[in-house]
């Protein structure tokens, strides 16, 4: 297994396809905009070699007994998928924030690992061969795998074939011996700066008229027409800076937008390729582990809030005590979604491919508390540490060593710590709450409002109604009206 | 197994010791203030019959290896653990509400299990092989067990040895060869009055000094000394009357007031006396089970719940697509109880004694939320039901029945179904939500106030601070102020 | 103005049409189902004549300028209006409960006076001045005076006209130089056992279709014709006992179905015939007033409510300073839903005819809020309680007293207080809670999701839109896309 | 009254004592760091001179008659009070964010003009006639009037006298005829860098051994000795920028620190010296309009969001009418805070100065919702616009123009607007949301534990008591136990 070192190394190798501000990025781990991601990345390349992380960070590949990675293992059982959320929890301990560039490639496996096996066994296909060829051969090299699936959609109340511009949805534009060529956009992709390749999956279900969107592979990430634009988030341009703490930690996430214009994937890496008919089953068994498991990413990084508003509170000579009940309140968030993940996973059920599926219903309920309880959280850490976090209220580290008047201003921030230990907990309180720390909560791995659709349709309203009326001795026919 | 009949059978042959309403009831299988709590635990007899229920009700003895009640089981894994979440929320589906007569009892034996295994090794007591044959013989007869924990406790501020009145607490007043003597009280005891056999246990930790009251025992209910005193709660007296739909099932719930006056236990089912530094250990295992598989409890009802406000919409004449934001949210609230029970199993750990150990931070977590969301579910069942069931706004059964203006009162109550079925949907859920079907959400299984407290003690708050200190670059030493 | 027992005495002489349980109620003052509702309403009348209350109580006529009960008077400015919210507070403190026989009349007639104002200008008719010379006499009568608003309504999609059965909706069947005859129902009526006339108005608009059912007139309670059915609540059985305390309050509150089979009602009484353009303006004016002041009859309650967990806490032994967080929550709903009635009265706005109409956004916020954070106040007062306050979880006052073996439980439940304090305690936060007590919160005023309704339409999207087009410096058109 | 150009050219005269990012600023006005802050206080002196906004902007002088800017007037009744909260709402919705550079110095005003009154009366002295004279001058040049409060603090859990450096209060080091010298420090102080002077005023309440820094002055911004350090907040390095919109606004808010060293105050502008037992009224006057008017700030911004909610959802081609739910919970939070702000002027109380007084319990009780329902209202904001708003998840301004690849950013931006609109409408959500546009709900106006604090202490909890007594019929004693 790789050490960050070579981890770093190996992105080093790779083209410049990267843009951001306008300008070329050359070397991903030294740019100021994107190091921070590739060293939030290496952590987890740290972690494989560090006894106290190895057994969740490492396990066996089904295919080859081997040590790999666990971010590129097949989960094949419910324990295997609470690891998945305890990992998760674990590596936003450790980077304060998302590594977007391994979970989604991962779960971009699994998801294409079941459908491929039904496409081959429904189809006579051969997807299922090529995914383990790729796979043995990715773990042998313990890359980081990003994952893409969201489509710049256009007009969201059309469908990829009624569009305007036929490029709002990624699609195959050519399709022969050797292997298909793509063209269009994924948008909105995290840690591609810090991936070593692109694993692609459709974003929604197809009817037939849009198969030519139907499609799933697995590219370099400076794959030969592939554009990639960094998008900017508002702390960003404190990153550029060499100097001082501003950006309070050493890591970060990127998210790009990936422009394909014609690019050629060979038949190898291809998975799905115009059938249509299992988009659906691609997202569906993406989104059900992602949206288990996202519940442990937003309780990793909850950890690192109740711990900087301890500090916060110490550091104005106030003991965490006369914070017990709004701290309680923070674990009590963190633990919720932690654990609707877990209880998704450990009732879910295995796939007759071997891989493992959460329940639909828990992991589309965690999705919507992870778009709430979150922001709780950032809300109370803020309360503790006072006006310093809330918005950044404080000067900057230039200021903080200004030689004429930097004095005065450590002196003014001292409190039972010193100035400058009080503006680094209040920066990082700020980086994770209205920061570069923010992952997202909202819209990652999809909206609330698709999960509750999901929710509403996982539901068994007619057993409900029959649980009712034979608990009220009701024999009346009551059915709903006809619009 | 037992069949529904052959159980009520069982109650009809015990001698009388229970009142309500001034009255000694005889016959605890009609009498009208305890049969719907009998019934209500017929049903899992039933159920236990019921290909439909069977895997879910019923279990091999790990003792003999016969089928029995799962209610009478030793729960020693992940998966067993899950089955009773998922026993008791198909329970409250079949009643509507609590069967406490079961479910406290099966919790209190794999608490004491624990415990007697660890008193043994390390005293040198037999506790475990008295707990053993007990448990042989109540698994063959297939016994009803209710569960008794909370003592009257006099002044919150005093511990039992510092109370005037030493019978606030229930403690042993002689010990000799042939067993034990108490005296005191057990209070708010659910079920007892559907129960063959009442399992008592410590209500909390205790100093030396309060050792008396370290005591664990089994004993028949209609047991010598021992006087049962029904509570009453505000719609007990329609379950009074003979006709109508008032109330609305058949099923019910009673609570208790147990009162000892030197009362004989034999020592074969003593398991505990006066080991006061293993009571906390007690009531520790008894509440994390406990508190785990209560999520599931709610949600059986909240099921319930979202039926009957279902029905209630179409009675009005209302498609449930127009309430379908609340019914969501509904399930949420549902799904939420029960998975966060569920995830506590799932990441719980086995004891010596065999007995599978719920994780404590997620069960505590499980409780707050069993505090707040089933009112949440109950007012927007309300909502959707409309005036009628918001504080049972509609003329009596005996009005509606009337034979002057009873046709009156149906008339004006008829929507999309008659005014009959309306009256009764409305009666449920009046039931439901501010009846007799109400279980106790925020003080069964122990207060909100001390799940927080555990909450807080169980997170890990100085390796939250580490993790915070690490991200921010912080090298400053910032201890918590002393007092 | 009355004293007590004159309108005590006034119900008395009344013709017996009132039915509960079957029975016609021969005298409401005496009779348990409806004396508590008596007893409430008549504190009002007590209130008058204490020099404490007498201020927000008592007002001047604007017709005669003599001194007349607040409830009678007619609302002409923001601090009038102001000091109905203050009124209807003061009664809940008084009460613990609603007095709905005095406020939905004392709206009726300020909504009707609005009216009537505008037909009788744009129609010549001269409603106005029925009104006048009914409200004077009614004045130096002091009755009281209920109001009655809500139709049966039958299948809830479809207008009056299109019902199967026409009399789903109150509706005028005959009309002659003498007066009216109507047919049909109103329901879910407040207070109307307690009151000695009944105001009448539309419940909802009408188009001309439906003109028949735009009626409003006020009619004595006992007039030939009209059959009142009162509803049963959970726990009115207990107000048929005649000893105890199960029931904890001398004052309760009652709704009826009120049924007219052909009642005929002469002209000086009728302010609205038929004039179907003007039912939405009655149905507004009303609810706009009474949804700002419904915060102050929820916050009245909860100042009761706030007590009562106090009590509670000290007689289980503990300091109010261990709930402070809890108990200041509870104050914070108190006086936000008192609040925004404050609010949605200071911004109101005069009408022509000198009615003060509140503002309408405001006061459906309000109406969302009374209809979420009481709920929130009831599962915190049961919160500081414990189990005996939440479910009633306590034997009956029969059992207390009881010869044999009332004295254990008195002595089980004493602690900080006397056991018989700690059941009173408890049972007036039972009554609060899930008892009698419970006014009609979600419904009452009519439903949240109505108001949300209004809130929608009340504000101003396009200005909205505006100002963030103009902040961002946005030129391009965004329509709201066409269906 | 002066023109924005005038008010403008004012700061331009001013001496630069104001520094960020290590640097001196010599224009305000041009500077990028404050520019923003400028214009948005500019928008103030337009609006006195726009006919739309003219009656809400400006009022009459109560000392001179002339028509002077609302925000340096005396506030004198319910209606003067509740047209502050809606020039906040209204000049919030036309910045998008806090103008503090003139609110607080209002307040000041208001808050010390009552003090001065007081202490002139019980002490003799002439702080009134001082102030009088000052305003008269202030009112006639119409300035913009920052005002400072917060004090550095140093150790939270010890009083000024205690402090191991004294400079942790702003405080009188000298006092002579001419007048006072002060040192010390006020921080996180809003729009200094717009204003012409700054109301100096206590924070906290006083013991004699804290004598000196019960101090009040006003003093032009570029007084000699007085440094300005500005905070940085996480966008702020966009605001340098001179091309596109990643900044979207031409408006902004600054927050500075205030370093007083050895600063003279003639004593003509002296309000308050060590008259320590004053200092809690100053701070209670300053507390209680600012806590009630801040609803409408927060109001203000809300309605922005709602405006640009709606934008969004039509820029991505979906009608408004999808998120009706979640946008009419956002007017619901909005006109929440306005309407507890507008409730608590109307029930405050005339003070003998004039000065009118808002509610204290509402004003605390509005603090508190201030500080969470903005929270919510910018987390549903983020909902609806999806995840390009949610962390400003797309390229910068530089990408989208860039000359090569420019047009793929905008192509795959596009939806039912073009990729510039949707791209401008998602950075300003951004600014709202996580971006410089955040006033600061939680701490500004100090933070809601403490006015919860206040609000525990203006609950009149033993009348409540009473109330629940009375109810229940309850005799006995049942006092707070002691400790």
């Amino acid at each position: 297994m790789k050490t960050p070192e070579e981890y770093k190394e190996s992105l080093k190798k790779m083209r410049p396809n990267i843009y951001k501000f306008g300008e070329l990025i050359t070397d991903v781990t030294t740019h100021p905009a994107t190091r921070r991601c590739v060293e939030g990345h290496a952590k987890i390349y740290e972690a494989a070699h560090n006894p106290e992380y190895r057994d969740i960070a490492v396990t066996a590949s089904h295919l080859t007994g081997e040590e790999i990675s666990r971010y590129l293992s097949l989960i094949k059982s419910a324990d295997e998928m609470i690891a998945n959320s305890r990992l998760k929890r674990t590596v936003f301990n450790l980077t304060g924030t998302c590594t977007g560039g391994r979970c989604v490639g991962w779960t971009a496996i699994n998801a294409m690992w079941a459908v491929a096996h039904d496409m081959d066994k429904e189809l006579g296909t051969n997807y299922g061969g090529r995914l383990r060829d790729w796979l043995t051969k990715a773990q042998a090299e313990d890359i980081a795998l990003a994952g893409a699936m969201t489509d710049p959609k256009g007009n969201r109340t059309l469908p990829p074939s009624k569009q305007d511009d036929p490029d709002m949805y990624l699609h195959v534009v050519e399709e022969n011996n050797d292997g298909i060529v793509v063209r269009g956009a994924k948008v909105m992709i995290a840690g591609v700066a810090a991936s070593n390749e692109i694993f692609v999956l459709p974003g929604m279900r197809h009817a037939e008229s849009d198969k030519d969107c139907a499609v799933s592979f697995v590219i370099p990430r400076d794959i030969k027409g592939l554009t990639v634009i960094e998008a900017t988030h508002p702390s960003d341009r404190r990153e550029l800076e060499e100097k001082g703490f501003d950006i309070p930690t050493e890591t970060g996430i990127t998210q790009a937008y990936l422009f394909f214009e014609d690019v050629f994937v060979p038949r190898e890496r291809v998975f799905m390729c115009k059938e249509y008919r299992y988009s659906l089953d691609a997202v569906w068994n993406f989104i059900m582990p992602y949206r288990s498991a996202i519940g442990g990413c937003v309780a990793g990084q909850g950890d690192v809030m109740i711990g900087a508003a301890t500090l916060a509170a110490r550091a104005n000579g106030l003991s965490e005590n006369v914070f017990r009940d709004t701290l309680t309140r923070m674990a009590i968030n963190n633990e919720t979604t932690f654990g609707m993940g877990v209880a998704a996973a450990a009732i879910g059920k295995r796939h007759a491919s071997g891989v493992w599926l959460c329940n639909p219903l828990l992991s589309n309920v965690n999705k919507v508390h992870v778009a709430s309880l979150p922001y709780e959280t950032k809300v109370m850490t803020q309360d503790i540490c006072g006006g310093i976090g809330e918005t950044g209220c404080m000067p900057s580290s230039a200021d903080l060593y200004h030689e004429e008047y930097g004095k005065l201003v450590q002196k003014y921030l001292k409190a039972a710590a010193s100035g400058e230990a009080r503006a680094r907990i209040a920066r990082l309180i700020e980086w994770l709450t209205v920061g570069a720390g923010i992952p997202g909560c909202l819209h990652g791995g999809g909206s609330p409002g698709g999960a509750k659709l999901i929710i509403w349709r996982e539901i068994d309203l007619n057993r409900f109604v029959s649980l009712a009326k034979n608990l009220a001795g009701l024999k009346e026919e009551i059915p709903s009206p006809k619009k």
